[in-house]
C-alpha cells in the first residue's frame, strides 16, 4: 500500500504548480507526475484532441497502479467529466476552483483567466453559476501566459505588460476574485498580482484541489499513506529537454524529485 | 500530371509564410499544405520527437502522390537531412536560408533568430560556416515569437518590446543580415524591422526556397505544372480551430485556399 502513488497529469510543466501544493500538503504521499511535453500546449487544441490525449494519459497512469488521479490541467479537465476510471477516483481542477471562487468572493463578481480552449468551453461559467446563480463571471483568454510561464518570466517587465493588457479591462467590473484557470498561471502570480493588487483574491487550482483531497483522506475515500518518511516524487514527461528539467526543479524547489524520466505513451 | 501537388508541411501555421511565397512565385502549381497543429510547437521539442513527427508527415504526404515535399519548418528541417524520400525530392528551408544569408551579407556578420531547438542544433551555424568559413554567426533563441505570431500580434507594442529584447543585443556586433530561421517569424516582420532598421537585410525562408525551386523547375528536376489556370491550395491540419482557420486566411490573403480540412495521421 505504501508504494501506491497518486497520479497527476498535465499537458506539460504547468501542472507542477498543482504538484507543488499537493506535496506541501501531503508530504508522506508518493506522487507520479506525467507531463505530456511532447504535445503541449493543450489550451490551443480542439476538445476532441484534448479528450483523446487525456484518456491516453489516464490509461498510462492506471497501468502504474495509482490510487487516485488528478487532472492538473484545466483544458484537460473540461474533457474529463468522469469521477472514476476503472474504480479509481479522478479529480479535475475545475470543480474545486469554481467552489473556492464562489466561497471566496463577497461581490460574486468573479474573473476567470484561462487558455482559449478553456474560455471557449465555458466550463467555469457553468460550474460557478450552478453554485451561485447570482454570480457575474468575466472570462478572459490569456494565450501568451503559458509561453511566458514556460520561459520562467514571472515579474519580468514584458509579463507585467501582458498581464496588464489581459487583466486591466476586467477591473472596472468590480470583481474581487480572480480564478487562475490554467495551472501555468500560478507560475506568474507576481506579475498578475501587480495588476490585481491586494484587494482581489487569486484562486489557485493547486490550493483548491488540496482542500478537497484533505477531506477525502479523512473520509477514507482515498487511503492515506501511513509511512512516516517523505514520499517519492516521480516526474515523467513524454519529451525531454534540459530547459524543462531546470524549470521543473525551480518550480518544485525546495522539494526535490526522486526521479525524472522520459516515457513514451 | 496536372493533378500532382507540391507537399508543404510545418508544425502548425507558421509554414504558411513559406506557402504564401510559393504560391506567389508559382501560381499554376497545386499545393497541399499539412500543418501538425495537434502537436505544435516543434521548437521546444527534442530532436528525436521532431524526427519521429516529421517522418510521419512525410509518409502522409507521399501517400497523396506529391511530386516534391518542402519542409517548411526549420526545427523539422534540422531532423530531415534526406534530399529524397522514395525518389521524391525533399527540400528543407535551412540550406536555402544559409546560402541566401551568405550571398546577402557584406560583412559576413550574420544573426540567426530561431526557436530554442533550432539554435541548439547549430544547423545554420554549420551550414553558413561551410559556405563562408570567415563568417561570424550570432544566434538568438526567440521562444516567445511563435506564440506572438500565432496570436497575429505583428507591430503590437508587446511584440515590439519582445523583439527589442531579443534583437537589440545583437546589433552591437556589426551584423548586416538577420536570418528569420523559423517560418513563424516573417509573420512578425513589422516588429522585427522596427528593431533592425533599414540597413539590415532580413532573410525569409519562403523567399529563399522559392529561388531554389525556380531553378529546379527550369532544370526539370521537378516537372512544372502546365495548366494555365490558378493552382489549388489545399490546407490540412491535424487539429482544427476557428482561430487557426482565420489566421491562415489572413496570412494567405489575397490568395484563398480551395479547401481547409482536418486530418488524422
Amino acid at each position: 500500500m505504501s508504494e501506491q502513488y497518486i497520479g497527476v497529469f498535465d499537458s506539460g510543466i504547468g501542472g507542477l504548480s498543482v504538484l507543488r501544493e499537493l506535496v506541501k500538503n501531503f508530504p508522506h504521499e508518493n506522487f507520479l507526475y506525467l507531463g505530456d511535453t511532447a504535445r503541449l500546449p493543450y489550451g490551443s487544441k480542439s476538445p476532441e484532441i484534448i479528450r483523446r490525449y487525456s484518456v491516453q494519459l489516464i490509461e498510462y497512469l492506471l497501468k502504474k497502479n495509482v490510487k487516485a488521479i488528478i487532472v492538473a490541467c484545466n483544458s484537460a479537465s473540461t474533457q474529463v467529466p468522469e469521477s472514476h476510471f476503472q474504480n479509481i477516483p479522478i479529480y479535475n481542477v475545475i470543480d474545486p476552483g469554481a467552489a473556492k471562487a464562489v466561497a471566496t468572493s463577497k461581490t460574486q463578481k468573479i474573473a476567470v483567466l484561462g487558455t482559449r480552449a478553456l474560455v471557449n468551453s465555458q466550463a467555469y461559467t457553468k460550474k460557478i453559476l450552478n453554485l451561485s446563480p447570482v454570480a457575474e463571471i468575466f472570462s478572459q483568454a490569456c494565450p501568451l501566459f503559458v509561453p511566458l510561464a514556460e520561459e520562467g518570466l514571472d515579474l519580468d517587465p514584458i509579463t507585467n505588460l501582458i498581464a496588464y493588457r489581459y487583466i486591466q479591462p476586467l477591473l472596472g467590473h468590480g470583481i474581487d476574485t480572480v480564478v487562475l484557470a490554467c495551472t501555468h498561471y500560478p507560475l506568474l502570480k507576481g506579475s498578475i498580482e501587480r495588476v490585481t493588487g491586494l484587494s482581489i483574491a487569486l484562486v489557485d487550482s493547486g490550493e483548491a484541489i488540496s482542500e478537497i483531497l484533505r477531506n477525502d483522506f479523512v473520509s477514507m475515500k482515498i487511503q492515506p499513506n501511513t509511512q512516516s518518511t517523505a514520499g517519492k516524487i516521480h516526474i515523467q514527461t513524454t519529451d525531454f529537454s534540459d530547459h524543462y528539467q531546470i524549470l521543473a526543479q525551480n518550480i518544485l524547489y525546495p522539494q526535490v524529485p526522486s526521479a525524472f524520466e522520459m516515457t513514451h505513451l
